[in-house]
Parts: C-alpha cells; sequence; structure tokens
C-alpha cells in the first residue's frame, strides 16, 4: 500500500468513526423532580457551540457535567459562554422553567420554536407578571436578550453561532397543544429529538406518520445517528391517562409504523434515547424493563443520565 | 422539692424549651440553581401538618430532608401526605416553580396569597396554555385540586388541616409587583416569613414601616420567634441594579427601623433567617461575611440549608 492510498484508507476510516454530533443531558425526567427536568445540550462533535433541545433544568445539569468532567468551570459561565440557544419544543414548565430561572444571568442568544410555542413564552412566561420579559417581543418594555426566531415547520434554518441547522415538525400533544420534533443536521448527518408526544392512534393525528416519512430516507442512508423520544408512562396507564404522551408498546407501536416506511430490518441498531420518564414510585425501572423486553426491531435503546455525555 | 413542686418546675422549663415551630427549608437561593429555590415547610412543633412559605422547590428539597434524615419515606408520598398548603409571596417563578412542576402529582390542598399573587397563578402559570389548570378558578375546565383561598392584608385566617394561623402583609418588589410577608401563629408564639421585597427608602413605600410597625409588639414581648427575610445581593450592587431586593446594608438599615420601634436592645439574640441569596461567582460567602461584619444590634444571623431542620 503507497502512502497516498494509505492515507486515504485511514481519512475514509476516520471519516467512518468520527462521532457526528455530542449531547450532554441536562435533565432527563418528565416531571416531579425539579432538578432533573428535559434539556439536552446537543453540538457538532469537535465544537463546544451547544444548542438546548429543550430547557427544563439548565443549571443543575451543567453542575452535574462539570462534576463528571464532561465539561470544566463554574456552571453559569459555561450556559453563557458555550450555549448559543434553546430549541423550545412546547412551552410546558418541565419544558421551560431552567430557561426562566436562569435568564436574569444568562447572555443573549436566540430561542426557536414554533409560533404557537414562541406565542405561549412571550403570553405566559417572560410577562413581566410570572417573570420579566427577557425576550425582544412582548410585553413592553423588552429587555431583548433573547432574540426569537419563529421556526417553520418543515424548513430547515441555521442555528446561530453553530454549524447546525434545524428543521422542525409539529406533533401532537393532546390537541390543540402542539409539540414539535426538531431534526438537527451537521453536515451530512442527522439527529432527531421529539418533545412531548401522543401516538398518532390515540391523538387522532397523523403528525407522526408525516414525520416518520420524513426521515426514513435519512435511516436507509444511515444518516440519522439517533432518535431522542419520550416514554412518559408505563404501559400499565390507561389510555384515558395518558395526557399526550408515550409507553413502551406505544412507542413500539410507533417504530413498527417507521420500519414499514424504511423496510425489514432497517432500524437494527439504531440509536433510540428515551426521554421524559415520569417518576412515581418504580414507574421508571418498569419502563426499563418494558422498553427492553420484546425488543423485536433490534433497536438500541438508551437510557439517557443527567450530566454523562452520549456522542453519535 | 415536693413532688409537684417539682414536677411543676419542670412543666414550666418544657414549656420555655419547647420550641413553638419546625422549619425545614427545601430550597435557600434566590435564582439560577433550579435544584434550590425558595421553599420553607413550616409546621407547628410536634406535628408534622405543614405548609409551605413559598414553592420554588419541593421534590428536591423534601429528598435532601430525607437523605438527612429529617423526614422519612417517600418524596412525592410525604408531600401528599404532610404538606396542606402553600403560601405564595409572589408569583415569580422562582417561588412557585415547585408547585407547578410537582401539581401532577399532588394531592388536593389550598394555596394561599393575596389578591394580586392568585390572579397571576390563575392567568400565567395555570393557564392550559403554560400548564393543565390544576386550580378550582381560572381557565375552564378546573381541574380542583388545589382551591384558591385569597388573604385580605392584615387579617388572619385559619391555615386548614395545620394548627396554624397567618396574617399576611403586603410588601413591595419593585412597583406595581406586590409581594407578600406571612405571619405566621402557633399558640401565643409568632413566626415571620417576606417574600422578596425592597427598602423602603429605595422603594418610595412605607409597607415593611407598616409591618414593623405591626411586629414591634410581638418583639417586646418576645412572642416572635424568628423573622425570615431575604438578602439577595451584595453591598456592592448598585442601587438601580436592586430589582427590589435587598443587601446586607439594606437589611440593617430597615433591621435598625424595626429596633427604633421595639426600642433599644430588643433586637438582641432575635433570630433572623437569610433567605434568597442569588448566586453568582463567590456572592454568597461575600453576603454571609458582610451581614456578620458589624451585627450592633447583636441579631442571631442564621443561614439555612437545604434539607437541615431549624426550631424556634
Amino acid at each position: 500500500m503507497n502512502y497516498f492510498l494509505f492515507a486515504f484508507v485511514l481519512a475514509g476510516f476516520s471519516a467512518y468513526a468520527q462521532p457526528a454530533f455530542q449531547v450532554v443531558p441536562l435533565g432527563v425526567k418528565g416531571g416531579v423532580d425539579e432538578s432533573n427536568l428535559s434539556a439536552y445540550a446537543l453540538a457538532a462533535s469537535g465544537t463546544q457551540d451547544y444548542v438546548c433541545l429543550d430547557a427544563g433544568t439548565l443549571h443543575t445539569g451543567i453542575r452535574a457535567a462539570i462534576k463528571k468532567k464532561v465539561w470544566k468551570g463554574d456552571a453559569t459561565a459555561f450556559l453563557r459562554k458555550h450555549v448559543k440557544g434553546y430549541l423550545i419544543s412546547h412551552p410546558h414548565y418541565d419544558h421551560a422553567n431552567g430557561l426562566i430561572t436562569n435568564s436574569p444571568d444568562d447572555s443573549a442568544k436566540y430561542i426557536y420554536g414554533i409560533e404557537s410555542c414562541l406565542s405561549v413564552l412571550k403570553e405566559k412566561h417572560f410577562s413581566w407578571k410570572s417573570w420579566a420579559n427577557f425576550g425582544n417581543e412582548g410585553e413592553a418594555p423588552t429587555l431583548n436578550k433573547y432574540t426569537y426566531q419563529t421556526l417553520v415547520p418543515g424548513k430547515e434554518v441555521p442555528l446561530h453561532n453553530t454549524p447546525l441547522f434545524v428543521t422542525p415538525f409539529v406533533l401532537s400533544h393532546v390537541s390543540p397543544t402542539e409539540s414539535t420534533a426538531f431534526l438537527v443536521r451537521s453536515g451530512d448527518s442527522y439527529l432527531l429529538y421529539l418533545g412531548d408526544t401522543g401516538c398518532d392512534r390515540l391523538e387522532k393525528s397523523d403528525k407522526l406518520m408525516q414525520l416518520w416519512t420524513a426521515i426514513a430516507p435519512l435511516i436507509q442512508t444511515k444518516k440519522l445517528k439517533a432518535v431522542f423520544i419520550e416514554v412518559s408512562f408505563a404501559n400499565e396507564q390507561p389510555d384515558n391517562s395518558l395526557f399526550g404522551h408515550l409507553t413502551p408498546n406505544l412507542l413500539k407501536e410507533e417504530l413498527s409504523v417507521l420500519e414499514k416506511l424504511t423496510g425489514a430490518g432497517q432500524l437494527k441498531n439504531l440509536n433510540v434515547v428515551i426521554t421524559h420518564m415520569k417518576p412515581l414510585g418504580n414507574r421508571e425501572e418498569t419502563i426499563r424493563k418494558q422498553i427492553a423486553s420484546g425488543n423485536t426491531l433490534s433497536v438500541n435503546f438508551i437510557f439517557p443520565q443527567q450530566g454523562k455525555a452520549l456522542t453519535f
């Protein structure tokens, strides 16, 4: 093997082995525990320019990552310097508490969301009556620390001050509440994060079908590196008490729909990160067992931990 | 000493030594750290029937108290069984996050506040757009888990399912935002908790003067067992960046006003619990030093810790 061929093979191997994304979970739970609510810091590999996918818990999560030596320094300083924007899937507090709580000491950055989400942030969260208006829109006076950028479903836009791009998709979280899935791109690699969502059958919706149809080609071409999706309740939760959430069985029902679109066997080893388990008694342990049981699609299920980095 | 005299002396000593209140801080900070925001569980001594003075962090604080063996069992079960109501000083999120986050798994209970506070909880917090409406008023449908009880300034009312009573006083937290001080009574003993407040001089207000005038007789008669009051910033904070908060110097300025009303030396050994320090760099340590320095009134300053019980 001559030198050039050797270098070429090395470069090819390197490109294959190199992960495209780093994700640091800042909060992984779907309720109750104020110190650990949905928030995932995402960066293109090799950069320290993160966006947060939801912002339920920020400070406590950054502290956890520093304790685990994933990051270093002071938590507030890290947030100010390295988190370049927030993508909020929907405005429920367990996805926005950290953003609100940290806003007085945060630096100027962007908040991304679909129109129905941003309008609630402006009307309810940063409303002066409930909290100072750190945004650039909503009730006057606006403090203009945060710049809202309205995302249009299906349309890709760049995420400022990062090499990343995002395409939003609308999800159904008990009509009329809309939630959002964010398809994030880095170069030719993709990562999909879903906010809270019910399954199409029970939501009487085709939103997940639309999303699965859009991403199926990315699975077939191995460009989709991971899917973050919620499983809030265990299988025992009655259908009429799901409040727009998934169970292990409902997740598998939706993954089967996706597999039909991609072709048999195409979901094998797909990284599926389980988010938003709602703590109550031993429910989280039950969900873990129910997810692992009967994994006929051979998906690679991952249970994230606060402050522990994942690469894809 | 005959038996009856001995028993009488013992009983008298016991009555003197017996604290009137137990307070378990569930969260002690004034921002940034989602796991440790203002919330103080208060019970009459000898009971396990608590009310929460503000509700910034609940679950994480209860877990901390269980870890310290102050309480036992499961945090959510404890909240459901032993916390009988919430007294919310004002509706800013750092005082309400825990209430919102825990509401889906909470039991039925009361939320107490002055009208301006409760109206924001109904309009902004439990509004369906931002969170399900677990209250008994506000946007339909009301889930009726929480019953709002509007407090009238200066008027004492009982706190349901506890032996406690409360009298609210309005505070100024940058006009037009009202905050509240809660004067809680157990038998003939009192404890005063202030929500966020600026000093009268800078707020151009007489609200603290009114409060000090009301409680001065309780200090003179030694019935007031403790004052919980905020010091959010260090002395270096410019007056125009206080956002309706106190510094060590401004606290001492207000305590001097109070001492003039009670008479010289009357504040000696008064328990003053410092709440709501806003973390940033080494600010908390600076505040502690500034509070301790030049304590000419010989007040007993206390710095609460999450999950560590205090008795008064």
